[in-house]
Parts: structure tokens; C-alpha cells; sequence
């Protein structure tokens, strides 16, 4: 017999399908399909390097449990992971895995149209990394009563409001976030490989901290140095050893149990140049300054428009988005895909909500980063993590 | 001014990108849209962790240079990793990323139209991870006079033929395999934590051998324990220490530039129950017999049905699929989704192919995993890693 390992109570996963169906009666949809992992893990617990094949959840408002498909030699793995009764798990044969002759959702289709809900009006992550053209060609093809509407972020949405058990595991992701970030910070010197930092940085994030495991994050350690830190998402470089007059950035989340903790800071090896220290100086402040006034009922625009006010009349200038909501993930980002903090976002904040605000700058030649996740609370907003904000050098 | 940093030489990439045109021309497609980052490096060298927004190339028949297209703040990274030119570089604007008003499509499709190519036969991946319903929705709705058509592998069939330096690549990889495998097969024992095992094996991984680096594996180590090797795709538990009684399942890919080089191996913690004995016997004798059979234009049914022979009267029984074709790829598979060997599958083994014999055991309560990566040579195969085929065993 297998014996279950959920990571939270019963009643929280309940709590949370019974948000999700609300919704889905708000807007009209009588039946959801889930595909993107973070959201089954959010409503069930499944937990598994498994989404590379299609797999799901199959919400029916008059449905208690949804049902769980997914590969047959993954379904050991629902009945693991989830607190799902055995006839809402549905392993499909392995014919259908990445084939060139059928496609997975025929087998989902059927399985709808066997419950009977071939007529209604089915809810699909439209824009979702995990829902492909083609699997919604097959569904309609196959589910010609059905109608089908973008459901894309319905499940973010809910789960961008984070509950007490959520934030206790968030924080111990900072935790473990903290422990890396002064790894890194402590280990990078000039002649020091690159992939010896990224190595070291992984293995803290994977081993966690006394007491508890952290887990791969949903973005691989984004430490680029010296020309590679002038664009947003390059990595360490295989080969090269640090050198005097490298800008470091470290973009770095750790995660417990797929809760995130993404935090960014720079270093610089040797005598910082003029213009560094005044995009450093100009950015910490600015942060500070922005984190001040963030509060609940407050837009996401105006916290972007409050940062600009910020940085105006000193040179510096940052034109993406400076934030964006972050939880629950898996690969390949552990932002959420509602809130961003940009000009046109009127999201407002609330309670229970967890922003990374991350202003980087990326110029010509280089980069700076410092970045702060805070949580929404009822009278502002509180950092997660505690790490000093500001520019590391290294004068060797 | 940036400094190319290019992996493969300029003659290598024209050489892909000329088997990418023939293909497009023998299925009659002007113009490619490609979103897979594995198909973007395969391509043009581009490598960063931006794939988690819309990013792609636009390739057409009558345009020697693919157009790249991705957010602003990445198009340095285009700048360092590819060998495009400065004209070929398209950074859009940030208002596109992850965007409820607007999508990235409609940038797209308004760089076709302004090219003349809104009137064309356009492939794109329909079954891709990074080609989602909305994409398709949004480029058909913007280019009305466009015809699509699926090219969800064209690409990836002509990545699956490698070339020799590719395989230098993995070779690479295999280096880094053995090292990952050789550590973890050391250090599981009954009192460690699991989480440390999987830190010092993604450490590893990343870190590499003398003389080069590695990085991190599209799938992140599968090391499931217990009761957890009952299913595929579980990998540690963050807060478990192995136990006299385990079988611990190892599915370990180091990969080099995103090339990988997959092994599985299993290890038990105490004296080998028979049941288990009986089944790493019968897998590890089919497995060397069934690489003695394999060679180029032998189909990949036809190797799945000698294995299966194997199997015949021993009472094991394998009901998935034995293996698929691996290579350059970025999470969340490093399987190309080309070859699976498997009933059905009439594709034929190639010279230069790479494969991964994966006869993964999935039984009730416990799991046995000992695989193989081989390349199909013109005479047979040749397995790229080097590491004892069998069960591995520590009686405390």
C-alpha cells in the first residue's frame, strides 16, 4: 500500500478548489481544464517531473473532486502526492505519449464526453506554457458541442492571494534564498571559475537550511559576469574564471517545496566605477523609497509610477516592468503572470499577495540588480527576505 | 562592444539552418516560425533563460538570416550568443511581455506582414511547449491570408542526426554523467538525507569535469526513494534520509551547451529481496542483448519488439515505451520527441543518431531503472557512457 504525503491539510487544498469553482462560476465556465503543473499542485498536492507529457486536471463545478490524468506510470504518483480518492485517477496508456498516429486529447475529450459534459462551456489555459495549439485543435475537433473559453490566468488569479500555510513556506524559501545569496556573494573573486559559484549556489539551494530541503527553483541561477550582465537572462559562463573589473549579477530564487524566493544583488570586483555606484546608489534608494509607499489598495501603475518619480532627473532610466507577482511555480518561471508593476496595470494590491520588485537596469556594456520580494500586508508591505541592499564590492 | 560568444562554428549553424530550408521546401512551408529554445540555439546559438516569454525566429525560404525576436532587455543576449546581425536582431517593446491588453503575436505577425510574407505557407510548432493556443489564435487572427501549417519536429528531425561535433558534445556530457552517477551510487547509504545527495549530484552537474564545465539537465535529477520508485518521475524528498530496505532509482542526464547524456542506474540499501534480483537480472541481459541487435535501418519497432522477445516467458513485463532520441534541449525534456521505441513507431535508425534504451520497471511498490545512451554508428551502435550495467547494492 502507498501511503500519502501531502504537503498541506486536506481543508487547504479544499479551500482552494472551492475559490477556483467560484470563479469558474463568476465566468461562466462549467468545466476547467488545468494543465499548467503549479496550478495541479496547487489544487491537488501532485508533485512531479512529469509535465513534459500532456497531464491535467478536469474541474466540473458539480464535480467534488476533479479528476487527475496523466501518463500510467505517472498515476503511482497521483496516488502519492494528491489527496484524490482512486476513481479521479486516470492513467492513459503509453501509445498515446508524444505520438505521431494519436493525441492525449482524445483521450481527455472522451473522458468528458463519458461524464457528459460535452455541451458545456470548458475553460482552457489559453496563453499557458503547457497548452499547446494543437492540444486545442484536438479538443475542439473532438468536443464539437463544446464552447471554450480562456481561462488562462483564472487559477494565478486565486492563488496570487497567498494563505498563512503559503507565506510559512515562502518565508522558509527566504531562508534558504538568504543562505545562497551570501554564498555567492562570499565566493565570487577574481579567478574563481564561474560554474564553481553556480555549482555551490545550486547545492545550497537544493540542501536547504537546518531543519528542512529546499528544491530546484523554477529559474536556474541567473549569474552572469563582465558583458554578459548588459542583458536581462544569460547565466554563468562554462569556461571563464572571474576577473578584476567584473560587474557580477546574481539573480537568485530558492524554493521550498515549489514556493519561491527570488532575490537579486550585484557585486562588483575591484574600485567601483563613478557611473555604477550612481545607477546603485539611484536604484537602493529609489527601492526604499518605493517600498515605503506600497500599501493595500494600492495599483500596481502607481507603484511603477511612484518608483519613476523616484528615479526622475537622475539619469538613470528603467524601461520594463519593475515587478511582478511571484509563488508557487515550476520550471521555467516562478512569476505568476497577473500583477506586473507596470504603467497600464491597474491590478490593485491586496493583503496576501507576494510581489517581487525588481528594478534592473541594463545598459550598454553592463547591468545592476537589487531587488527586494515583499508580502502585501494589511497596513503595507513586509520584505521577505533580509539580506543588505546594496552593490558588494570586492577591492582585491 | 560585445564579444560574439558563439559554441559551434559560423559554417555549422549555416550548415542546420540549410537542412531546416530543405525541409520547409520538400513540405512546402516559405516560413518558419520557431519558439522551441533548443530549436532557436540549434539554429543560431541563442542561450539564455528568457524562453518563460514569447521568443522565437522567423525563418523564410527567400531571407538567408533568420529574423530573432524577443523582449528588448534580452536582444543583447542575441547580440553575444548568436551570429545574426544587428539587422536580424528584433527587441520588442516590454508592454508585450505577459500582457492581458495586448500579445506578442500581433508584433509577429506585423513583421511578416511588413516583410510580404502575410500570404505564405507558414510552419509552426502546434504541439510545442512554447507554442501555445493563444499564439495560434493571435497569429491566425492577424494574418487572415496566411496559411499554417504544423512543424511542431521539423527542426527537431533534422537535430536528431547528429553531427560530429555535436557529438563531441555529448561525449562531453557522458564525462559528466559518470562523474554525477559515480557520487550518488557513493553517497547513498542508510542516514543520509536524500536532499544532500541531490545537492552534490546537481553540484555536479553543473560544475563538470576538468577542463570544462556542465549545466544544469533539462530534467531535473529524478532520485526517487522507498515507496517513490513505485512511479516515473518523483525525485527526492526534501526532508527524508534513506533507510535499509530502499531501492533508490538514480535517472541522472548531465547535459554540456544544453547537449545531454541521460543514464539510469538503481541502487538497494540492504540485502536484494529476489523479486528485485529477478528483475535486474532479466533487464540487464535484455538490455546487452538488444544493443548487440540494434543498427542503422533497423526500425525503432523493430528493436522495441526484439527487447520485448527478451522479456518473453521471464515474467517481467515492460508495458511503455523503451527509449527515444535525445540530444540539445532545454527544460522540461531532454527527449526530442522524434524516435520512440516502441509498437508502431516505423522510424528508421540513422548513422549519427542518438538514443536513449530506457527500460524503466515500474512495479506495485518499487521501481528498477539500468538504461543506456548509444549512438547508431554505420556498422551497430556504441553506448556514450561508461558505467557498469547492474544492480548496485550496499549491505550496512
Amino acid at each position: 500500500m502507498l501511503e500519502r504525503e501531502l504537503r498541506f491539510s486536506e481543508e487547504e487544498y479544499h479551500r482552494r478548489l472551492r475559490a477556483v469553482k467560484a470563479s469558474m462560476d463568476r465566468q461562466g465556465m462549467e468545466v476547467l481544464i488545468v494543465v499548467d503543473p503549479a496550478n495541479m499542485n496547487y489544487l491537488t498536492g501532485y508533485d512531479g517531473w512529469s509535465f513534459y507529457v500532456h497531464q491535467g486536471l478536469i474541474i466540473a463545478l458539480d464535480r467534488d473532486e476533479p479528476f487527475w490524468f496523466g501518463r500510467a506510470q505517472d498515476s503511482n504518483g497521483a496516488r502519492l502526492t494528491t489527496w484524490l480518492s482512486e476513481e479521479s485517477i486516470l492513467g492513459y496508456p503509453d501509445y498515446y505519449v508524444q505520438s505521431r498516429y494519436t493525441h492525449t486529447m482524445r483521450y481527455v475529450a472522451n473522458k468528458i464526453a463519458e461524464e457528459g459534459w460535452d455541451r458545456r462551456r470548458i475553460g482552457v489555459e489559453m496563453d499557458g506554457y503547457w497548452f499547446s495549439a494543437r492540444m486545442y485543435r484536438e479538443l475542439t475537433e473532438h468536443l464539437p458541442s463544446a464552447r471554450f473559453a480562456d481561462a488562462t490566468s483564472l487559477v494565478a488569479w486565486v492563488k496570487s492571494v497567498k494563505s498563512d500555510v503559503e507565506v510559512t513556506m515562502i518565508r522558509q524559501a527566504a531562508k534558504i534564498t538568504e543562505k545562497a545569496m551570501d554564498l555567492a556573494v562570499k565566493m565570487i573573486e577574481p579567478g574563481v571559475a564561474e560554474r564553481e559559484v553556480a555549482a555551490a549556489v545550486s547545492a545550497a539551494q537544493i540542501a536547504g537550511v537546518d531543519g528542512y530541503g529546499g528544491d530546484s527553483p523554477a529559474i536556474f541561477p541567473i549569474i552572469p559576469s563582465g558583458q554578459r550582465t548588459s542583458t536581462a537572462h544569460l547565466t554563468f559562463h562554462p569556461e571563464r574564471s572571474y576577473q578584476t573589473g567584473d560587474v557580477v549579477l546574481l539573480e537568485l530564487g530558492s524554493a521550498r517545496c515549489h514556493y519561491h524566493a527570488p532575490l537579486s544583488r550585484t557585486v562588483y570586483l575591484g574600485k567601483v566605477p563613478d557611473d555604477l555606484k550612481k545607477v546603485a546608489d539611484v536604484v537602493v534608494a529609489g527601492l526604499r523609497k518605493t517600498l515605503e509607499f506600497i500599501a493595500p489598495g494600492v495599483t500596481a501603475e502607481e507603484v511603477e509610477a511612484y518608483w519613476r518619480g523616484c528615479l526622475a532627473g537622475t539619469g538613470v532610466e528603467k524601461p520594463s516592468r519593475v515587478g511582478y507577482s511571484f509563488g508557487l511555480a515550476y520550471v521555467p518561471d516562478w512569476g505568476e503572470h497577473t500583477v506586473s508593476l507596470r504603467p497600464g496595470d491597474k491590478s490593485v494590491l491586496e493583503p496576501g499577495m507576494t510581489i517581487h520588485f525588481m528594478p534592473g537596469i541594463w545598459l550598454d556594456t553592463y547591468g545592476f540588480e537589487c531587488s527586494e520580494p515583499f508580502l502585501v500586508t494589511d497596513s503595507g508591505c513586509e520584505k521577505l527576505v533580509n539580506f543588505p541592499e546594496r552593490l558588494f564590492t570586492k577591492e582585491g
